[in-house]
């Protein structure tokens, strides 16, 4: 199993608390990394946020999320708030940036969609790396193609980070968007170092919600653990974040929950 | 365009139908070719089933379908219903069978699935070869991966043929299943002459349920005309199916589903 120590709580699991409500969640439970949201962090301010983290000692092991680029949004706009996301994840010391990268859009032109998401990633690439902010490039699971990352496969983020040619930009492995992948083991291998984010969390069968269907680790069908593996063969020694999107563990007393994912990690 | 007399109908896009109606549904729409599937054969009888597809001239572009290689259940009652499928296609002088490899089950062993697909697929292509009847692989959608099919991309479709390397087996491309790949375009160039069933529908957004969210063609997001172009580009020159599974076209007038199927092929 992996070390207990480096499980960190994704926010987004515990969705009915604030920042200070997570943080000293965490803290009550003996976890010591959280992965933020951007909202989140906003509706604590930023000041704020930066000394609710420092007080507990937490570490940071994400800010979730920026990116897509491919939204029909004025690029200024978008840009605008990537820039605000790099300068939360600069200023909270986030070990990595999620960045998602929009989805397909009504004119049916994936191709155009994937090359708009690398021209976007290298801009954003510039800014981070000046930030000192690395970018996790997360695949998304297929089935979110249409409507949120048309980057779907860790061997298609490795080839947009390979084109950038950054060492700012990383990929992340997130068990519900890949584990499927015949080609996970080779891409992680593939990955090396440069899997800078993990995120675990089950796949559910059958799937409650056509997005909201992830579970606690061991309420469904992937090999955690040979995923783990894979991963900390590349060198990969951060924390390891649980993030679950699914309505009835929102609907859950959180003290529940986190409970649940500390006694589920041996999964892990 | 497709040409528009190489449109086929999957029967259950007409699921309210019998097989009785829909083959003269598909005369009504001057349709020539249809896709069964077994239920409704078995419901028609199949010695009645044939003398149906005969009188009404209508080539059979497949049988739907076989396989279910990893389900849990005694591995004699797999063999037998495929051997059925089999049988039916022979009889029934289809093009091809469809062959879906079965999901996960609990045990989280994907690569163990994986093999048991291909070691059922090895002894079913033996059975085919002999009654001359031609399976054509499909991969599924990653999303059915846990409960459906281990078989996710058209190259790891092509890994299993390639592994069999016997003439009988072949490829399915369904764009529902395979439009988001990245590798989609190289994939189907190295299928080659091993393309042996098409079939369209489009990808609806948002998807209305966890996998009926199949729509009619030009209602989604698939650019359906890339892909048939990849499609023809291998020399493949068989019937393109329309295939959806939807339960608001399941509840429509049959007649107009197929008015608006033979409107929409134009964007095929």
């Amino acid at each position: 199993m992996a070390d207990p120590s480096r499980l960190s709580l994704n926010q987004i699991t515990v969705l009915s608390w604030d920042l200070a409500r997570a943080v000293r969640g965490c803290a009550e439970h003996g976890i010591g990394s959280v992965g933020v949201w951007i909202d989140k962090v906003e509706e604590a301010g930023l000041a704020q946020a930066v000394r609710l983290l420092r007080d507990h000692d937490l570490e940071v092991s994400s800010v979730c999320r920026a990116g897509f680029f491919t939204d029909d949004r004025p690029a200024a706009t978008i840009r605008a708030e990537n820039a605000r996301a790099v300068e939360i994840a600069h200023e909270v010391g986030a070990a990595c940036l999620y960045i998602v990268c929009g989805g397909l859009g009504p004119d049916r032109d994936l191709a155009g969609a994937r090359s708009r998401s690398l021209e976007g990633l290298r801009d954003l690439a510039d800014l981070a790396g000046a930030a000192g902010v690395r970018l996790a490039l997360e695949p998304l699971h297929p089935m979110m193609c249409a409507d949120r990352g048309v980057v779907v496969t860790l061997d298609q983020a490795l080839d947009l980070v390979d084109e950038i040619g950054d060492d700012t930009v990383g990929v992340a492995v997130d068990t519900y968007n890949v584990w499927w992948d015949p080609r996970l083991g080779g891409a992680i291998e593939r990955a090396g170092d440069r899997v800078i984010g993990y995120q675990v969390c089950d796949w559910l069968v059958p799937q409650p919600h056509p997005t909201f269907g992830r579970g606690i680790p061991g309420d469904g069908v992937i090999d955690l653990r040979s995923v783990t593996t894979a991963v900390e063969a590349t060198g990969f020694t951060g924390a390891i974040e649980v993030e679950i999107f699914n309505e009835d563990v929102w609907a859950t007393d959180p003290d529940d929950v986190l409970t649940a994912i500390r006694s589920s990690f041996e999964l892990v």
